[in-house]
């Protein structure tokens, strides 16, 4: 099969350009605070899956981006979720020991400096766009993707999703509330990755974005409802971390609330719908399709 | 003595100023989700002395800036602060259980939630700077607002300095190391409270502004050792914490490497430096060398 070969290849491909260009933004460790330093990499070069920075980079091909643009903004997109992993992993919060098959970061250091890497991790996001996007540019463009990221990380997105998520733990909630939840912890970031990439090309169409915005609701969607369903279905070697974590805490998922098979059938809806979303671009969206068939289709 | 008189007056009204600018930009309790914006409310809208932002107005005002074009930069000065201290006072950190005579954040709702609220309350100082900020300040002015902020706050900035002095506790520290750490975790923010406030005037001259940054270095270090005289000296109902805290704690301070008369004589030297470094500003800078004087002359 020529075609997932060459997604396969894309896939790795802007996996390992984001990993270099991440590790080229990181601190030093032979900058003090060293440990500070070292927690920050420790948490960020860990072999994720990099789904947001793909995001970034597939739509920015989409619409002509230069690549050289794109760094940034997957970068960006990569410290923001980092931040939230070491965050969302912390005693008062999830109190994961492991993340992707290592000690969680304030396992592998300690709480304190768990709590000043997130909170560095997410100012170092805003660094880099403020400080890195090249001039050519405009600078009301690097302003819009600031304004983004920004929205999408906050009360009112990913952390707001966070604490919907914790104050859901022992309480039933019903699908339109899950989905909320969803909607801003993984869904707002999901949504901000494809605009930024899409603000970083030489043109924008409001219409397209309009388009491309909905594509992004419906694979976070289906990103999340995979989610449960390998939180009861996957392996915990494979996952990283325990299988059916979510089902020990008692924290409603899409399996728990409309059962596996129902699960399944949803996230395969949201992929078709996602797939018609782009029906009006050509192969120059072929990732970002890929993408979304990757999602719901991946073990871990 | 009327000079006096007026300087009150100018704080009075630049606090009530900030006051008001964030009670109407914090997220409303009754947006979900109401509690972390309940959080974040208590946390910022608790009486704090709002130097940064008294900093940001008066350097704005000195170099002729529109009032209007400050309360943006002066509320993001403010809510990385106020982020800082919800953090900082953490059980994993500083373990406070007061804050300004009220319960610490994680106190008075839980650690999660101050966790979430910290995050919640950077997030929204880059989102007024990117999304807020009038037009008629030029993109790329608002851009370097928004990398002054960031680098002054991050791994290099101020979460560089709290995780130097979480690792100087109980080690013995020099008055370079000591000075170093500061520095970093509350002189960064105050530069930066002086460049965001410059950057909003209509013309920035680069000379001007390696004065102020000057003044702002040495208001910086007298804070902090006004700090530690206070820590000795002040009243625990006057200061709203206990009083000899980071002394019961073995934190290096000022007043325990220098002494208390050479630590008081060292803070007004850095306020005469600071008055040095404005004279080449005439009347419109009253303001900010009454900052000075205010800084080592206060009672909490």
């Amino acid at each position: 099969m020529p075609a997932d070969t060459s997604f396969t290849q894309m896939l790795a491909d802007y996996r390992q350009r984001v990993e270099l260009a991440l590790e080229a933004r990181l601190p030093a460790v032979d900058i003090e605070p060293a440990r500070l330093h070292e927690a920050m990499r420790y948490a960020v070069l860990n072999g994720g899956k990099r789904i947001r920075a793909v995001l970034v980079y597939a739509t920015g091909k989409a619409l002509d981006a230069n690549l050289e643009h794109l760094d940034a903004p997957a970068c960006a997109m990569e410290l923001i979720h980092a931040y939230s992993l070491v965050h969302d992993d912390l005693p008062a919060m999830d109190d994961d020991d492991l993340r992707r098959g290592q000690p969680t970061c304030h396992k592998a250091f300690d709480e304190a400096t768990a709590i000043l890497t997130g909170d560095a991790l997410q100012t170092q996001a805003f660094h880099l766009l403020a400080h890195e996007l090249p001039v050519d540019i405009d600078a009301s463009r690097r302003l819009e993707m600031l304004e983004t990221l920004s929205l999408a990380s906050g009360s009112r997105g990913m952390a707001g999703g966070q604490a919907m998520d914790l104050a859901a733990v022992g309480h039933h909630l019903d699908l339109t509330e899950l989905e909320n939840m969803h909607i801003h912890k993984t869904g707002a970031l999901i949504r901000a990755s494809i605009k930024v990439g899409a603000l970083a090309a030489p043109s924008v169409d409001r219409s397209l974005l309009k388009k491309l915005d909905h594509y992004a609701n419906c694979i976070g969607l289906a990103f999340q409802i995979k989610d449960d369903i390998l939180d009861v279905e996957g392996d915990t070697h494979t996952l990283g971390k325990q299988k059916g974590a979510d089902l020990a805490r008692d924290k409603p998922t899409y399996t728990s609330l409309m059962g596996l098979a129902p699960a399944k059938q949803r996230a395969q809806e949201l992929h078709e719908e996602a797939l018609a979303s782009l029906s009006t671009l050509g192969a120059s969206a072929e990732a970002l399709r890929g993408i979304s068939e990757f999602i719901v289709r991946r073990s871990h």
